[in-house]
């Protein structure tokens, strides 16, 4: 699919293929619709980036609590978005041990009593003890600079899953 | 369940319980999760509708934008919100006759095309004469008229789902 395609679409299609860029946040994809047409990529993810931005600060912090548990209830039940589940599997979080399951859930109840957000992290860039090192890290951050942070993997996430999107689908070796 | 409740659960139960009060937009419920505690319903609902009034024109388009059609593909193939799926049915939308659902298709054609999002109104609040009618009369709205009444009609949605929800499940006389 290219940025023409992307273009063409009623929002309908639009929210449908663009839907989950933000986490279960299709709203974001279905403002920006009426921003276009897009130039590309960079110039359509400028706008969800413009969009996350103008919202205040529940807003922000609404945007990460639609995201799920790093390996928590929803990977376990199946029942996270297919974006997620693959992200989450890919990084080796469907198969962790015992100890690694009691530490991981351990760390996401406390990142989430101290900042009122789950722990997000751009899972494909990273693997199952790079994120438990982040975690830890990320934990001792001051709530505003967490905020930051943890958008900041929002957009990383967007961006992979806009890659996707925008990948051609006759082009396996991209895939 | 009472706001005493509601107001005692975490951002996780909460986008549960009230992710849907705006549909698809599980973002505003967990904006406002910030906001507690609440006093009463209309103080919980004038939190989401202030959120709302706070987008840009965007975003308030992009709430509408996350509406299914009238008695549309979705009501036809059963993949509505549980929510809509109740009120477009009670509304009598799933029973049309083969001319009432090629005047909808046709009045829902030229709202979308006229105002870039669909037309939403509170279903339990309407028969399907008085929507078809409502329908009718709205299409000739000038558009920033069109985008406060379509607002103004979430609104009401959201009013109706936040009741459900606060009702005491032990009172089935509510229901």
């Amino acid at each position: 699919m290219d940025i023409q395609m992307v273009n063409s679409m009623d929002f309908g299609e639009f929210v449908d293929v663009l839907g989950n860029i933000i986490e279960k946040c299709p709203l974001i994809a279905a403002a920006i619709w009426s921003q276009r047409p897009f130039t590309d990529l960079a110039d359509l993810e400028k706008h969800v980036f413009d969009f996350i931005e103008a919202l205040p600060q529940s807003g922000k912090e609404g945007i990460l609590r639609c995201h799920p548990d790093l390996a928590g209830r929803e990977l376990q039940q199946g029942t996270l978005t297919p974006e997620s589940q693959r992200e989450q599997r890919g990084a080796g979080l469907s198969n962790l041990g015992p100890e690694e399951r009691r530490r991981l859930d351990q760390l996401n109840y406390e990142y989430k009593a101290r900042f009122g957000f789950p722990f997000v992290i751009a899972a494909r860039l990273s693997d199952k003890a790079t994120m438990m090192r982040e975690l830890e890290r990320r934990l001792r951050n001051q709530p505003a600079q967490e905020l930051r942070a943890a958008l900041h993997e929002v957009r990383k996430i967007c961006h992979l899953r806009l890659e996707d999107i925008l990948r051609s689908p006759g082009d396996p070796a991209k895939l």
